[in-house]
């Protein structure tokens, strides 16, 4: 993809994802009067919808030929990454959305034959936008992000790990896990991917781990790390794929290196 | 304590809590020449403790009859809690303050024979307050919170839960940890007590539990989150005590009670 094409594709993408974190926070604001479980799912599913089509009709409209992979499955059937592929997660951090109403993201990664051209991740309540761009570096609201620290290692990192998988699990042998967190400094969970990737590009956390996720999950989180010294694989040290679920390390390399050793699927 | 001395006492730690927020803002601005683990954690200590005294000094010139016990020691050799106890964590969140630059909070709690009159729990980066005074409610800057929904119940709930309790640790039965997170909608963890407090007050998460804190740690929160019908015990169901290490359980009364079927002690 040409540098013109890439600015010019990021600009839009820029301006719609910000008139996407005004339209769900104009949802928000909606009064609820049976304040009930249902309703609140029903929220979710109808903003996350309503944000999902507004990107297919933006990107459509000025792209009629790119391709939209979403979450919500109102975009195209992508069988292949041939092209430019837009894969879109409306709300990453669902859960915080509905519990916390902060703490969730837009993410949007711009592939081109395959390869992540653009990422952005848009914290729409704190009002941050995080974007890389392949070979030009990661911003936090316009101010460059520093390379990652390749020389830390596990004992000093704070890694991203929900409960989930330090517990008796299905996809994990949980004994490594509690071997990490007892190496490790500390541990963190946010309840977002997207946000959690773009903390490793800020130096916030230093890893994450998940056995589960969607390729709108992470690929706009893959190209912001990548584009400060980081690295995101599956956990067995494969690349990740964006056509089907994944599981997820990302970590600069010594970590993601030392991490290897304390997976072990089952 | 009378009503006017609450209020003018309120404002003098409110007016110091902000100039130290600053304080602390101008160390982190600090170049350091060599940035070692040891330079990191001679900062941390150096600003804790400058952050301490500056409370002391402010505290003492002001209310030369009142205590002050601190999390750096530099205060009184507090032996019991009659009279005016000022609780004061100058930076809760050690780790994040270190590691992330963010998501740490100035906690000071207020007790007037042994009774919490005051607690302010300041997140020094994003510029956040929270308040309450006993009896007149909680504040997120300056906007009163709403009460907790009394009847969420744990299956419902996003709770606050460092992965060191969900493995093999020396205080608690795992296996029962391992219930709940499969119980709970959800786990999160933020690094900092006092703004776990805090995101209880505010409905971010609905319950905390942590087996190791001491009364700086707590003292501000469960004011605040009592003000919005949370309760703190001891996780067996006792009162935490503001002169020794507790275990902590905080939420509300339907998941307090909940969640003690989830807690054995070893």
């Amino acid at each position: 993809m040409s540098h013109q094409s890439v600015e010019e594709i990021k600009a839009s993408a820029i301006q719609w994802i910000k008139e996407a974190g005004e339209l769900i926070k104009s949802h928000m604001k909606k009064p609820y009067e049976v304040d009930t479980k249902q309703d609140r799912k029903d929220l979710v599913t109808e903003v996350d919808q309503k944000t999902e089509q507004f990107f297919i009709d933006k990107i459509l409209t000025q792209y009629p030929d790119h391709q939209v992979l979403g979450e919500e499955g109102m975009g195209d059937e992508v069988q292949s990454l041939n092209g430019v592929v837009w894969i879109i997660d409306p709300i990453d951090g669902t859960m915080n959305f509905v519990h916390q109403e902060r703490f969730f993201a837009i993410s949007i990664g711009i592939y081109f034959d395959g390869i992540g051209e653009i990422g952005l991740i848009y914290d729409v309540m704190d009002d941050v936008l995080y974007e890389g761009v392949r070979g030009e570096g990661a911003f936090k609201n316009g101010k460059q992000l520093n390379p990652i620290d390749p020389d830390k290692h596990l004992e000093d990192a704070l890694i991203g790990l929900n409960n989930s998988w330090a517990i008796p699990n299905r996809k994990l042998n949980e004994e490594k896990i509690h071997d990490l967190v007892r190496k490790v400094k500390g541990t963190r969970s946010y309840g977002s991917a997207a946000l959690e990737f773009a903390f490793i590009a800020e130096g916030i956390i230093d890893a994450y781990i998940t056995m589960r996720l969607a390729p709108w999950d992470i690929a706009a989180g893959m190209i912001i790390v990548n584009e400060v010294g980081g690295i995101t694989t599956r956990v067995d040290g494969t690349d990740v794929n964006m056509l089907t679920g994944n599981t997820v390390i990302c970590a600069n390399k010594a970590i993601h290196h030392e991490l290897l050793d304390f997976i072990e699927t089952k």
